[in-house]
């Protein structure tokens, strides 16, 4: 028997209440009991966006949601502000690209947040710019953008702000409201602890002003349909993922149960002590210490280990999941251990454990021990 | 306690076993256990297809699906012949639109089949067409579309033909390579009796062609990146909806085992009775004789009843769904039972059983008992 656990960035872990709800009988969705759970769906997302405008519920994954932005707010031809600094980064630039919009990249090393100033500087030199996209946590890397500060560059302009939260949105702080962010995408399969197959976006009046104008094709993530139907009717244009819904609104029980704040702050000493982990093991942490993200830590393996052979080992012998390095540059390079999900101090000490197992096998020389120590130090404090 | 029984059109009855699977705790889909998993779903889809061309999998509600046909095939300007014969025929003309494509519609009265000498004409008048897009089943009529003798006017030209069967496949004989469709549309939650959250999309080498030829804008449903990814890494493009690629499994070991002749059987003989006691209750059936659907049997309310009430009765005071009339058309003039997802006989006789009920109270005159009593003659005939 394996343990099956997923310290992975998506999917997360999911609560054993949520997967009992996942099979429960299915209920229509054009009934008043379905309605109630939509309705307390995105009144309890709203509480997770930090947000009083509209936040509208797609059959889809985190991606439909980016490529609804894209497709309401840009048309052909128009400018956007695109940081790219991961492979989550590069999807706004090809979604801009597949819709004729036209990217202004502004590049950033990978592990590295971005500064505002470049973006600043982005504004200033493309006159005109429509959007700035940007990523809350670059899963990629494990790097946390510090949105805020963006937000305050952005939000005295005619651009809106757009940030893609697939990843790291009831994990780490995000006020979309009070820091100024226009559009927030997310998903159900990261700090949700729900299946895949919801994206969420969050698009105030500013946007959906521009949706209205935008000549961009769009009918499935049409978001002036979504947000009609939804006014109207308490209803979604086209069939919703009704059992991911109901597991939703268990989801968001658990996080308003326990309130914002006490939430990052769990997942921040999650992420600090797999952090003291990884050193305590004498092993580097990729990410910039400015930057980095308590969604997931990222870790370099050891010079003359594979760090696929790690992930791999970890997952077929021993049943802990994490993730490898992604694109060229890191493939093979780190492992990420994500905190997101239904994941405690004894799933980080759990997954430690077994990576200081596999590292071991794999012949790298260490303290046995003093990984799991450090994380056992941390939480004992 | 109610039993909750859905003889709606979509979503349909899930089978306890699919929902156990729904509930099982997830795995990570880059994984060689999801990689099966989408694999065989795929091997099962190609089967009740009935196809050997690529059937790709993606996470979003049936519309999704239709999207990337017109996404994938329609270049803006092109034209393309629609056939309206319901709710669902107009979508495919709103996506048209959507697109910057040109719908030459084909209007057909509701309760009506499309006759194939109406494309025959629609495509002499329109030279240069790109597409006919039509509906296997009409859900929002009950009619069944004569794919086969479409496909007979269809095939030897430039045109390709694209059939949105969403509702009605696994349910009626839809056969994608003998009949030669080009393009097959379906979902999880009409004839797969899953829960809704996936698309399918069928598409042969002619339409592929035509894909990768094409102007208009993608991304989410880019067929010749999905195409492209399933191949290299057995996988889809983004995160798919794990939990449904599941279950979907346990539904294609359902249909295969039964084999799809008796499936069809299955659901012709439970539509038999439905009509059958429809009649024996002295209540007209909506659609014509001829192509009278399969998949749910739209009946016509009595002078003076209001179908959406015996809908509703049904559903709240007595736990059975059936799904009242759609449109200005049809709004409180018909009751739909469907056939689709998990159910038997004595589900048929449960839904005429209450409705007979409701009927009763809502002051119809009828011998009660002459309908269940009819079904039950069809089914021990």
């Amino acid at each position: 028997m394996k343990k099956n656990l997923l310290l992975t960035p998506g999917p997360t872990q999911i609560p054993p209440d949520i997967c009992a709800a996942l099979g429960r009988p299915i209920i229509h969705h054009r009934t008043p009991q379905f309605q109630q759970y939509l309705k307390d769906a995105v009144e309890g997302l709203k509480y997770v966006f930090q947000t009083k405008s509209d936040v509208l519920i797609m059959a889809s994954s985190g991606t439909g949601g980016m490529e609804a932005a894209v497709a309401n707010l840009l048309s052909p031809g128009d400018k956007a502000i695109v940081v790219e600094g991961g492979k989550f980064g590069e999807r706004w630039t090809e979604l801009c690209k597949a819709y004729g919009a036209i990217p202004v990249v502004v590049k950033v090393p990978w592990g590295k947040g971005v500064e505002p100033k470049q973006i600043k500087e982005a504004m200033a030199a493309n006159p005109g710019v429509k959007a700035v996209l940007i990523t809350l946590v670059e899963t990629s890397t494990g790097v946390t953008n510090d949105v805020r500060a963006i937000a305050d560059v952005v939000k005295n302009t005619e651009a809106v702000l757009v940030v893609d939260a697939i990843s790291g949105l009831g994990v780490v702080d995000c006020q979309m409201d009070n820091w100024g962010v226009d559009v927030v995408v997310s998903a159900s399969h990261k700090g949700f602890m729900c299946p895949p197959g919801l994206a969420f976006i969050a698009i105030n009046a500013k946007a959906m002003k521009m949706a209205e104008a935008c000549k961009s094709p769009r009918y499935y993530f049409d978001l002036r349909k979504a947000k009609k139907v939804m006014e109207k009717e308490t209803d979604t244009p086209f069939t919703p993922a009704i059992g991911i819904v109901i597991a939703l609104n268990e989801s968001i029980k658990h996080i308003k149960e326990q309130g914002l704040e006490k939430v990052f702050a769990h997942f921040a000493r999650l992420a600090k002590a797999t952090r003291a982990a990884a050193v305590a093991l004498g092993l580097k942490l990729y990410p910039d210490d400015s930057c980095m993200s308590n969604a997931l830590t990222t870790i370099c393996v050891p010079e003359g280990v594979d760090g696929n052979k790690i992930m791999k080992v970890m997952r077929d012998t021993y049943g802990i999941s994490v993730a490898g390095g992604q694109g060229e540059e890191l493939k093979g390079k780190v492992i990420r251990i994500a905190h997101m999900g239904c994941i405690d101090e004894y799933d980080i000490i759990t997954g430690i454990s077994c990576l200081e197992k596999v590292l071991k096998e794999l012949g790298y020389k260490f303290t046995l021990g003093s990984g799991v120590a450090a994380a056992q130090s941390v939480f004992n404090s």
